[in-house]
């Protein structure tokens, strides 16, 4: 995935108009916007496809997915009939639930990109503990898309490590929820900011301070 | 909650047609509905409400919600708009996530289910070692409703046991996964049952069928 300025929009506003706003005001930088379920659950599917044709960007779902491999597979279907390039599914849940939905990637020439850990304080409670085994159970089921957390550069690293270095590893929290820019750019391709960018008054002139402050 | 006849349909389908006609089939039966994302990812979060208006039903969210805190309140908000009066909350995610859909489901005035454990294969390589920690968390955050799986009874007697007795309890994998019904409501308060209803010719009669076979 060629993510332009190595910043993916996670675009978590609840309504179009909003979300074409703030898409619109940052498109001459950024191609690659992180859709999750609360703009898709109030406007649809179809609000994926619409951002997707608008600004010929491509569209990661951010859904987490993490059901039972029969469901995980329709949730995958449906988002990648959408339009969708990507899916974020949970890798926790096992290895035969992020198969359903590789299956279903590989049946719509798309990706899928494994979620190792996460960035908030209560993925230290469970998660934290198998992100290893989980990027390690990845890298055994053939994904070369991760996702791993800013805010804990000790375990991006540690997560990078076990992809490998030819594996996409994009990571959120950075921003709002304290990971750093240019630290987490050593380890990931790609940062994830929501936040920083859609709360901002002038959301342009956030990505290109973002920008400026990792070249 | 109150379930008629212990069992709760998983409507697994993939159009509103086909939601209405095996919804009707089983109407005279099943009062509780639990919609999941293929559903309203193809049809919009308005099936749910359209469902609940037409059957004058209780609709369990089956989202599975397992983000960020703040994604996490977001999911839910929509989600309780619409309608549903529960949503299904992943516990490993940790006590914050589990927390941010619990502040809105007491806005709304709605419920939370904490999901435990599950039923597939996959769950047994991370989840299922941490089901009984999660369970003991969701009632240490004062959570009432609990799911667990039928395919593994053991699991859910031991979910029970951390639980209590007053807690309610509801239990996928009866049927195509396995799951025998009588044996799941030992510990279980109702049954999920989906692919032996809504696969069979004669929803109705599969649920008369079952109904006679938890008697």
């Amino acid at each position: 995935m060629e993510v332009e300025n190595d910043i993916i929009l996670a675009l978590d506003v609840l309504n179009m108009t909003e979300a074409l706003r703030i898409v619109e005001s940052v498109s001459d930088y950024l191609n690659t916007i992180k859709i999750g379920y609360p703009l898709v659950l109030s406007e649809g599917l179809q609000s994926i496809t619409a951002i997707k044709e608008e600004f010929n960007c491509s569209i990661i779902a951010d859904f987490k997915v993490a059901d039972i491999p029969s469901t995980n597979q329709k949730i995958a279907d449906v988002t990648f009939e959408a339009g969708t390039d990507a899916i974020i599914v949970h890798g926790f849940v096992g290895d035969d639930s992020a198969l359903a939905c590789m299956n279903s990637a590989e049946k719509y020439g798309k990706d899928v990109f494994l979620l190792t850990e996460m960035s908030h304080p209560g993925a230290s409670m469970f998660l934290q503990q198998h992100a290893e085994d989980i990027a390690k159970m990845g890298v055994d089921l053939g994904i070369t898309n991760f996702v791993g957390p800013s805010t804990k550069l000790d375990r991006l690293e540690k997560i990078r490590s076990v992809i490998g270095k030819d594996s996409f590893l994009i990571s959120p929290g950075v921003g709002t929820q304290g990971g750093d820019p240019k630290d987490t750019l050593k380890f990931a391709d790609a940062l994830i900011v929501g936040r920083s960018i859609y709360l901002s008054e002038d959301p342009k002139k956030a990505v290109e301070d973002l920008i400026g402050s990792i070249k």
